[in-house]
């Protein structure tokens, strides 16, 4: 996978900091393969190291070109992000679209691109005209400026998210066990049972619809086997006598 | 959709500079309540404005909170972000996943909120034990530290995505509503306060973590007001005396 990642390339980036913040979120998403072209204050630049927060192998490995034309030179597919709607005949896809493109690609042994402007206009037309197709990044349009590293994060993580299939729900559990099904009919059994013995459920006609209400809550709760018998501790320390003082463990 | 959009909840951010980062991609997704709890250098902070860059209203129209419990008192649904797994009992959920459950709720006009924590540490076991269930955003597990921003932006450019495609359908029924936080923090009190008077929680040392899973249940279960006050009724049934006779209902 990783010879075939995507490579990020930044066009004449001006602020070392964002550079730094990309490399940390590339390899946030287990990108590492960046391409610098033309950054406006030189390279290597200090001020990306503190950003980069760690991620340094990403920063030492950046390669720099002087124009975008040889920083793609051997690239088989590149895409465009951008903001804006340039007047150029391009195709424009979602990120997630793009994405599931540029990983077909690359899962062919295709060198795949995004590519991304500087922090003050994004990528020309100039630049953009060199891509296959634009990646437009949905935002707001009463505010659209994306930071830098943002676009970087946002691309990445789709890549990340596409690259590497997700579970989207995991129940946890800690170290302890769902409880069973009979561990919860017992539970239930005991707390109805000291519910009519107190009069809780005394009006006949609602009780089977306050049962079913109150079994719900728990049922949905999912309770591990630990926390049945904590709501059975509990109900048997409510259940005692008021009056009686906390009894004293034996000594 | 405005008035019910997601709230963003900061929980003892440091750095200025990532506050206006939050704000920024915030409004870059359309959106615009921020809370911040307790941050490090005080506010309002000056160093937050340059990397907002521009979205002052976001910033202006933060609220401040000294504690995470007040910040959500009035929200009906809370989910923390962590890379970690905390040895807690709650259910884990990627980003797609999770804004899909919160849109819905806030399309019921439930308050929704998801809180990040600073940039040392994360969030602490006691502020995600605060909240209904985990969202994970899917890193290398070789470099899984996001910055704060970072972590906003994927999150807010989530929501932006659901928001703005076809309106998922709302499966909640029942013409009931969730409890809010503040519903649920007098409900804790009030089981916990019979809980010390029987002598359940009388072990010190053990007392935090007994209270922390027992609250998990209940914060797990998603309650609505309802319910809160069954349990609530449950809770002073049991109490009673129980050598009395169940009281007969006046005629």
């Amino acid at each position: 996978m990783d010879d075939n990642s995507l490579i990020i390339i930044l066009v004449e980036p001006q602020l070392g900091q964002n550079i730094g913040a990309v490399a940390r979120v590339m390899l946030n998403f287990g990108l590492k393969r960046l391409r610098v072209v033309a950054p406006r204050d030189g390279w290597p630049n200090p001020e990306a190291v503190p950003t980069a927060a760690g991620a340094d192998q990403v920063l030492d490995s950046a390669e720099i070109y002087s124009t975008l034309q040889d920083a793609i030179s051997d690239l088989h597919r590149v895409f465009a992000t951008t903001s804006r709607s340039p007047d150029l005949i391009k195709s424009i896809y979602s990120p997630n679209s793009a994405i599931e493109q540029l990983i077909e690609s690359s899962q062919s042994a295709e060198k795949v691109g995004i590519i991304f402007g500087g922090e003050r206009c994004g990528l020309m037309n100039e630049h953009i005209s060199l891509s296959e197709a634009i990646i437009k990044i949905p935002t707001s349009d009463e505010f659209s400026s994306l930071n830098l590293a943002q676009a970087v994060a946002l691309i990445s993580y789709e890549w990340f998210l596409q690259a590497n299939a997700h579970p989207s729900h995991i129940f946890r559990t800690g170290h302890t066990t769902i409880a069973t099904h009979d561990d919860l009919e017992n539970f239930f059994h005991h707390l109805e049972d000291e519910l009519d013995r107190t009069g809780f459920l005394r009006h006949k006609k609602k009780r089977a619809t306050m049962v079913r209400n109150i079994r719900g809550i728990f049922e949905r709760a999912c309770l591990t086997e630990q926390e049945v018998r904590t709501l059975r501790g509990i109900i048997r320390s409510l259940s005692k006598n008021p009056q009686k003082k906390p009894q004293k463990k034996a000594a």
